[in-house]
């Protein structure tokens, strides 16, 4: 294939530099889930950790060159999974981190960034008012800006998904990645196409949060207007166009799914699996509700990527009532 | 210490024999529930694996041996994970396994029984008309009758979970182990005494199940009459003598529980870290609740040993409103 940003040495050699109790998580059929899915299922679960989320694969690359380097200091804007990441990991290697998040964020997470020692500056407004804040702090005081999926650290880290899925003795026919920035679906996909090309690569997105697939689709960066979706973790709406570049390569599909859909992937993986997971990692199995004869017969392996959320919004969402047949 | 039933080098054998899929499970410290138990807390999470507990792992080294036996046919008495996992790991070698089980167990359990392949027998009555019925079944048909915690291949499945914790970098103070049968228990124990002998090792069982407990103060077996728990999954009143003798040696206290401390484990493993857990898995932090100046500034690791639960009951039990300030 064409080359991407990524190389799979470095993401070999990113291994070494993460924790390893964020590596090897576990990967395993949900025969549960298989009846009402009407494909073979695996799940691939990134919850199992100290940050609750695969980003921190991306923040120990990341913090593992700083603590090497002269400044030590890191910002990132952020208001979950990327701000807890960076601020564990900082607070792992001893550095200074920042964290600029709007003050509408989940009051569980912020708490969480603070309770590692990051400096956390709240703004009004939205992810885009924090990125550009952050960016501001990052020139003043000349430390390094982390942003996600641009940044080839993030997607180094999120890759070494990729070589677990690769090494399992486990076949599968299909890899479902939730796709936001696209750290994780460039990074994992690389992998795939590089070292097990028959697995399709299926990019999952919100339709309320379509930036990137729009933009796969068309075959050039595609901006939106504001989001509208549950899945905070992927609402982006400026891609990259590097990180386009790269999931032009390695992408054979990516899907829009409905917010209904998302919800009840949450819900069925909440009753069927025992899982509680945050929107975005509910992704893969809201594609298949949306499209089971698409998937009919086959073996796909969904990437539970995170379970950081609001759980006021999550007990609403799995509901007090349980939902039969599903 | 004096010799258990258990020997260490067999335990490491028995992790050869089990199906990678169910070793070296997450442990990682949760910092999230620190605040409210006072205590460093570290967990090891038995439930991302195909029966969502810890059990094939005990399974996996009776179905090994069974595999290269004349009979190749089991039978046990379980309504829950027992019963999965040994059905789990028959289907995965061609075995003949039999389940007896109370028609009152929970359906979503039994529905997986008899989805990975095994005979399902219900019966009228407790599990003590079960274990009945499957000692008969296994008396005419003159195949292998699984007991757990009396059977010592369950027992040294359980304690590769001890191998584990010792090999973990981390310091722990003290181990938290729920008390059923007393697989888990001994299992852990043994190795911890035998491996990490500053380790604490703490069995926790519910009030309304007690027999272990008080069998191990008196130092005699003590049998009770019904149990009273929503721990179903060590709900025993009949403790086996060498399980005892065994746990005699290597338990350094063993506790009981009342049933709002579970409901409030389950409700903070929910909250905190987003674990869906079984009342057996919330044992241990329901010991901390109750007695929260006795572990004060230590670091506890406790066993999140399995996840099949109700889930009616558990979303009562977790449920429609937050509990706020735990």
């Amino acid at each position: 294939m064409r080359k991407t940003r990524l190389d799979t040495a470095r993401i070999r050699a990113a291994r070494r530099v993460i924790d390893p109790v964020f590596l090897d998580t576990p990967l395993y059929r949900c025969e549960a889930l298989e009846p009402v899915l009407g494909c073979g299922v695996s799940i691939k679960l990134e919850t199992a950790n100290p940050v609750r989320s695969f980003k921190a694969r991306g923040t120990e690359v990341v913090a593992g060159l700083l603590a090497d380097s002269a400044s030590r200091a890191a910002v990132c804007a952020s208001a979950g999974n990327l701000g807890m990441a960076l601020a564990w990991s900082g607070r792992d290697r001893g550095l200074d981190v920042t964290v600029v998040a709007s003050r509408y964020a989940t009051r569980a997470k912020l708490d969480r960034i603070r309770a590692w020692g990051a400096e956390l500056e709240l703004v009004d407004g939205d992810h885009e008012t924090a990125r550009e804040r952050a960016a501001a702090i990052a020139r003043h005081d000349s430390i390094r800006l982390v942003e996600d999926s641009l940044d080839i650290e993030t997607c180094e880290g999120a890759a070494t998904i990729g070589l677990e899925l690769v090494d399992a003795a486990a076949s599968f026919d299909t890899v479902l990645i939730a796709l936001g920035g696209g750290a994780l679906a460039t990074g994992v996909g690389h992998v795939m196409k590089a070292l097990a090309p028959g697995v399709e690569v299926i990019c999952v997105q919100p339709s309320g949060a379509p930036a990137l697939t729009l933009s796969w689709h068309r075959r050039r960066v595609v901006g939106t207007g504001p989001t509208d979706t549950i899945a905070d973790g992927v609402a982006g709406r400026h891609p990259v166009p590097a990180v386009l570049d790269d999931l032009l390569l390695v992408a054979d599909d990516a899907v829009l799914v409905q917010e209904a859909s998302i919800i009840a992937g949450m819900r069925m993986l909440f009753d069927r699996a025992g899982l509680v997971v945050e929107p975005s990692a509910a992704l893969g199995i809201a594609a298949v509700l949306e499209d089971r004869d698409r998937f009919a017969g086959r073996h796909v392996v969904t990437i539970v990527c995170g379970s950081n959320v609001d759980m006021d919004a999550y007990r609403r969402w799995v509901g007090a009532a349980p939902l039969h047949g599903s």
